[in-house]
């Protein structure tokens, strides 16, 4: 008999953007995983901390952030300490920021994982409709087409994508952030552009692009555009 | 001194993926507001439900789903029942399936209000996110685009949109079922599509597009497709 893996979105940052859903099995596992930065900071944990259960067993996954490091060697003894509670029938929990099968980290146990446990997935609050809802901006309406772009991609791939559809949500924007400004100059999209920092917790801002100053913003950082400048108002 | 207006998102069916802070904006709000079909089913009442106060007023919107006929005269009234209300200090909370700056009925209303009347937006699982998790199929990761696609469009959109994107969920598949079909084919990705219709309510499912022998599907049904088909698994 063997434990099942909840992969559990938390979203992204307030508290109380925890579903009933994601509260019950918290209080219900006995193993939670959540990854942590170097210095142990567990954002995740943060958020869910108080739903946990009393004499729950703690897994931190302890993660760089540094680009030039790789996870992989921490994601493996995760997964195996994870697969080890399973064996011995104990429901295993993992922590995920927003919602993990967008863009988030338990994908990256997901795909150590999946076909060897059985898995369910709750789904979690996206970071993208948490800014949205910040900044009074509906993402997209009625026939609206949205794509979901990684800042990191290349310019030109950026272009070509900004190009043909009506709404953009831009992520992990951090140090990419001049270059997204020059894409959307050169579409005639600054305009329509608003960034989004650090919704929902301590540190919030919505401003503008045209009148963003900066010229970096951290990697949560999202920038949202719609062809039409600001829809539906 | 007037009230505030809040659009809650309360998720895409299942009561337990409310967020608590819907469920403490509902216990707390005078008001609630909710999209009936012509038989008076509320699909968002009987999610939110449990959790309004005793005493509420309850302002039903009745809504046509004939594509012929138009819900504008609905959304008048209903926005000036609501600005009534707003205007004599009493909090509405309009509630909208899954969330209610995606592709929400809500924005209907907030096109009408926004700039008259204080509004706040809570945040709502959204369909997408929980059509994935019942598939067990991330959308994306990493560098990943995605692109989500009302079936709605023409031909050459959808072909268009589909080529420069990673991954996509295609929404509003209905009756637009065949020419997503032709389309998908034409790019080679039917291998990589999956169909997931009703996701967290009865009757729920999930068919490969591959498999699926329907010629039409529900309007809430829709279909996620990966270029590198399952992704991470």
């Amino acid at each position: 008999m063997s434990g099942r893996l909840y992969g559990v979105g938390v979203g992204p940052g307030d508290p109380e953007l925890l579903t009933l859903k994601a509260t019950r099995i918290l209080k219900e596992t006995p193993v939670v995983a959540y990854p942590t930065g170097e210095d142990g900071d567990a954002m995740a944990l943060a958020i869910a901390g108080p739903h946990l259960s009393p004499g729950v067993i703690r897994l931190p996954l302890p993660l760089t952030f540094d680009p030039r490091a790789s996870n992989d060697d921490a994601y493996d003894s995760a997964a195996e300490a994870i697969a080890g509670h399973l064996r011995q029938g104990r429901d295993v929990a993992v922590l995920c920021l927003g919602d993990p099968f967008l863009f988030g980290s338990f994908l990256y146990l997901f795909a150590r994982l999946a076909g060897r446990v059985e898995i369910e997935v709750v789904p979690g609050i996206t970071s993208l409709t948490a800014c949205a809802a910040l900044a009074g901006r509906p993402l997209a309406a009625r026939g609206d087409s949205l794509v979901v772009l990684p800042a990191t991609r290349d310019e030109d791939d950026l272009m070509r994508l900004l190009l043909v559809c009506d709404a953009a949500v831009i992520i992990k924007v951090g140090r990419h952030l001049a270059k997204v400004r020059r894409v959307l100059d050169n579409l005639a999209l600054t305009d329509q552009a608003v960034c989004v920092e650090r919704a929902g917790l301590d540190g919030q801002r919505v401003v503008p692009l045209a009148e963003l100053e900066d010229d970096k913003m951290s990697y949560f950082a999202m920038i949202l555009v719609h062809r039409r400048g600001r829809a539906w108002a």
